[in-house]
């Protein structure tokens, strides 16, 4: 029996606003005249990809590590992550005047691994297969007295990914809209569970979505099943950044309550998605940011007539990938 | 002797802004840390590639064919360009419930060629090398009594490009900002003309720069000599946006008295801003949308402690060709 846990609330994700306010960019949400034609919709997306580090992960990374108190400093932070996270906790450390050790795939890509060592992390590369990277981070903390910034199973890291879903509601009251539908990719949850919270605090009525990548739907299974599943395998599709194992205790009682509901895309959708962004929006998308808009792209939900916003939560990929993606 | 022209003003940039509102894309201006980090300025870049059809170009496009009176509608328009003048012209043309007819370069990248078709406009190719466009326009226009929409040396076509730079200072206005610098490309200078105008009305002491690709530097060879100077060649830069020939009969009192200076950059500094917005600021941007980029990623100007901003003007690039671009 775990521990009772306190989940993190729209307060916290206004408390986090404050506390990013200056540092993380103020992302633009953009909106698209050629993709509201394409869904017959008013499409919004939300373009982390344009955030510091080039990911959504900076805001919540950012959000927990300002929050170390002064005398807890100087053992620095430790942090596991596929790419994204790390280069979020490596960048919030470096701001904070810290040390940042980051527990990373052996697999993940050359370009979030080279990201994460320039800004001056040390990197300590695991097998995705067969080692335990919580494990790993663990001992690194009891060795260290380093502080564990958790990829999504956190308050500060929930509420800090929440302030994406204020700033959608705020720019679009700004136009005299509301959205009726915002459709967020999920992997441990951080991301939905704190747009959720931002969003449905402001347009209660919003009505929510899930995406995760075929054969990687643990969130999507845990809601049919009210209990926090786990997915077969830890790799395997071009999400990299979507891979693991199971909601987060903290994020999944939020995204079930608040969310859901959900769609898987698959491979080949991810890659239309990211190559309609290069071709249709101009913009660089990496596959685990793109699920959102493959999903509209692919028509797993009725859109028409609607206001939707979605999230295009990261663009870093290798050359080499996005060249074969965006040649189709 | 030339009749006497008259030359656009501020208050035309103005008159197009109240055209384009809420029909042009407002495209943001983005700010990236990692950049400023790297020039040890602040650096804005006026994200045009997010424009409706990919560039800057249906501003003037949009701003021209919504002031044809109706009498005049029913011959439709006719344009000459290397591709986002005639997406901008097409999509200005559709949306005004107008035919289009876009005399192209044979050698146009296939994308900008597929995309202004899709968009219902008619094209006539032609050889960049051994024909006029412009008397094939001129005969088109003979022919049927359209109108032509000239790429830049239109006082329309100037003021709607100039609503970028009213809206770089009304954008860094609200974050209590002016701009020092404003690094603009320049080919037949209707994007340069237009910026000068909108930037210099409200920062007078702005300091303006245009930048040409090596070997197309009419403008620059104009701005020394103080008369429109003609480029050699037509074609032999991966700029395929910024081959005019020789800068306007408007465009250039313009140019020369509100900028006057600038800088020439290479195809491989031009590739290297690309792979650049690629890697750093997950964008997409075309060569010839990237040579203000280049020059300031080049060093071909000192900016240290300075606000600066930038425009990447377009993002209509063949993926074969970004493929190649971003592998470096």
């Amino acid at each position: 029996m775990n521990a009772p846990v306190t989940l993190p609330t729209a307060a916290d994700v206004d408390a986090a606003a404050r506390r990013i306010a200056g540092v993380a960019v103020r992302t633009p949400l953009i909106n698209v005249p050629v993709l509201d034609a394409r869904l017959g919709a008013r499409v919004f997306l939300k373009a982390e990809t344009l955030q510091r580090t080039g990911s959504f992960k900076f805001r919540g990374a950012y959000n927990k590590i300002s929050s170390i108190p002064e005398a807890r400093r100087a053992a620095g932070v430790v942090a596991y992550s596929s790419g994204n996270h790390a280069q979020g906790v490596a960048m919030a450390a470096q701001l904070c005047g810290m040390r940042a050790t980051i527990v990373m795939p052996a697999d993940a890509p050359r370009a979030k691994r080279e990201r994460t060592a320039a800004l001056g992390a040390e990197i300590v590369p695991y097998d995705r297969n067969t080692e335990d990277r919580a494990a790993i981070a663990a001992r690194i903390v009891a060795e260290r007295g380093a502080m564990l910034v958790p990829p999504y199973d956190d308050l500060f890291i929930i509420a800090g990914q929440g302030t994406i879903g204020k700033e959608i509601v705020e720019d679009m009251e700004r136009l005299g809209l509301k959205p009726d539908i915002v459709v967020v990719g999920a992997s441990g949850g951080g991301l939905a569970a704190g747009i959720a919270l931002g969003v449905k605090a402001r347009v209660p009525e919003a009505v929510l979505y899930a995406v995760e990548p075929e054969g990687f739907d643990d969130t999507l299974r845990s809601f049919r099943s009210g209990k926090r599943e786990s997915n077969a395998r830890m790799s395997g599709s071009i999400c990299d950044a979507l891979l693991s194992a199971t909601p987060g205790e903290l994020t999944f009682p939020i995204t079930r309550k608040l969310i859901g509901q959900g769609f898987t895309v698959s491979d080949a959708e991810v890659g239309q998605a990211v190559r309609y962004a290069f071709e249709e929006l101009k913009l660089v998308v990496e596959p685990g940011g793109a699920v959102g808009l493959a999903a509209l792209l692919a028509g797993k939900l009725d859109v028409k007539g609607k206001i939707v916003a979605g999230v295009l939560s990261g663009g870093n990929v290798d050359a080499e990938m996005f060249a074969k993606l965006i040649a189709g």
